[in-house]
């Protein structure tokens, strides 16, 4: 089959594997950027994928591919209807959605419980606190600017938003934001502000890193300083990625949607239009100009 | 009661309290150090505490105290009966080892699993790898100088012990020792050693800190750079103290003891004759010359 792309993601994620400090092989001169894509099958021998059907795949920026259908996935009917768009499968509905809710649920809050959440207005932790305060958790955001920390109070709903570009001490901040202690903390950052958090973790809390974004444009690592209270505070920090839930995507997937037709789960795209400015996208990315997930829209 | 100390213990521990570094207050002027100690009491008006009867505290660095039995505990007969001494309340039956038997636990290791222990030669390390080899895993050590590898193989039957202090290439050297990768490690260290494990976990392995005895002499923490490693390979790393699990000292104990008396578990005591030679022994621990649990004896 041959695939046109309509849109395709812009992820931190892919300085890593740029950097070679990804768990993937460094990506070399001439190969495709990694990327996930939403497009139409538009000419098919495929049975299971006619033409017109819509198709997600992690294949890349390309504008079109040819495919036998491996590590493809067919967007469902009943779930990429009004009013949930075709992006939102490389979106909230996608892997960064995905990440949000496994990410989450490796943290095990309890109603009342205080989650803190870094890059809260990006597409992980966005979606991340919304479905902390769905389980009934008090949600407090770090974000950097005030266009970011309106949103994720205003828009999403957060209890509170940390401006960490403004804060000179975050760590005081966050015992402001958090008086009585951060019990599930979802890591984006790493670096500083994972740093931050650990003085502000109560015993037995929990850290999840869905990424170290202030880690991936480093020549050599900083990491965290603050490990000593990982063992005096006997908290658990787990990293994963959201392959290792494969067989449950599709669950996540349903309860995603459902809870955004339900009105309780928001989210924000930053489309750019136009396959040649993806680079650029891309550089602003770290930049940290986005609310939500960046695209680009080829068509 | 009166209780006269019989050993004190030497505790890298107190390092973080007289920093200020630690989930108890700092440690001032003029107030007893921490420590525990095991004695005998030699005055009595408690019921359950005759004269004569064994005891241990966490009363810290003193040759008597008076004591209502608050915090205290009674050594029991059965266990306490040869070849187990009253030293092994503070040791090997006591938090070093009680700390080993709990972190290991968290862990999680499956027989035939890779285990690899920082401070293999000390008190905690020691006790943590032999319970390993007990559980079937394969039981690598790291260890600083000669003695200290030699004792960590040919004592404690681990197949392999890397020297820190001759090894360049720490990282290197754990490959070398660990060539399928590493499922569950156990830290006493931090720091560097911590930064090469982390280079040689498996995914889905598991980082256990029992303590971060590199840290407690540093002005300004250093903690781990390789913490990306934690989300690219699905690690949970895990702290804890030893108090996290009070209500199972009784059986922990009781099953340490049954392998001392199999013997399937060996410890090393350095014993410092007189009170008035403490002090050095605690800077002495830092230094890294001892062998196993480091306790003071006052007669």
């Amino acid at each position: 089959m041959l695939v046109a792309n309509r849109f395709l993601s812009i992820d931190a994620g892919v300085r890593a594997r740029l950097a070679g400090d990804s768990y993937r092989p460094r990506s070399r001169l001439g190969e495709v950027i990694d990327g996930f894509a939403v497009g139409v099958v538009i000419e098919s021998r495929h049975s299971k994928f006619p033409v017109g059907a819509r198709v997600s795949s992690a294949n890349g920026w390309q504008t079109h591919y040819l495919s036998d259908g491996k590590g493809l996935l067919r967007l469902d009917d009943r779930i990429f209807s009004p009013p949930i768009p075709d992006s939102a499968a490389i979106g909230v509905l996608g892997v960064s959605g995905l990440t949000a809710y496994f990410g989450l649920r490796l943290g095990g809050p309890r109603p009342s419980e205080t989650v803190l959440v870094s890059s809260a207005a990006g597409p992980v932790g966005a979606t991340a606190g919304q479905i902390a305060s769905i389980r009934g958790c008090q949600v407090v955001g770090i974000a950097g600017g005030d266009r970011r920390c309106a949103y994720v109070t205003a828009e999403l709903g957060f209890a509170a938003c940390i401006d960490r570009r403004t804060s000179e001490d975050l760590a005081g901040a966050i015992r402001h934001s958090c008086p009585g202690g951060v019990d599930v903390y979802l890591d984006n950052v790493g670096g500083e502000v994972l740093d931050a958090a650990l003085l502000n973790m109560n015993r037995g809390g929990r850290v999840v890193l869905c990424g170290q974004v202030s880690e991936y444009n480093r020549v050599t690592p900083r990491g965290a300083r603050n490990v000593n209270e990982i063992v005096e505070r006997s908290l658990t920090m787990q990293g994963f990625v959201v392959w290792d839930f494969l067989s449950e995507f599709k669950a996540a997937t349903a309860e995603l949607a459902g809870w955004i037709r339900g009105g309780r789960l928001r989210w924000h795209e930053e489309v750019v239009e136009g396959f040649e400015r993806a680079p650029q996208a891309f550089s602003d990315l770290f930049a940290g100009s986005f609310l939500g997930r960046c695209l680009i829209k080829l068509y």
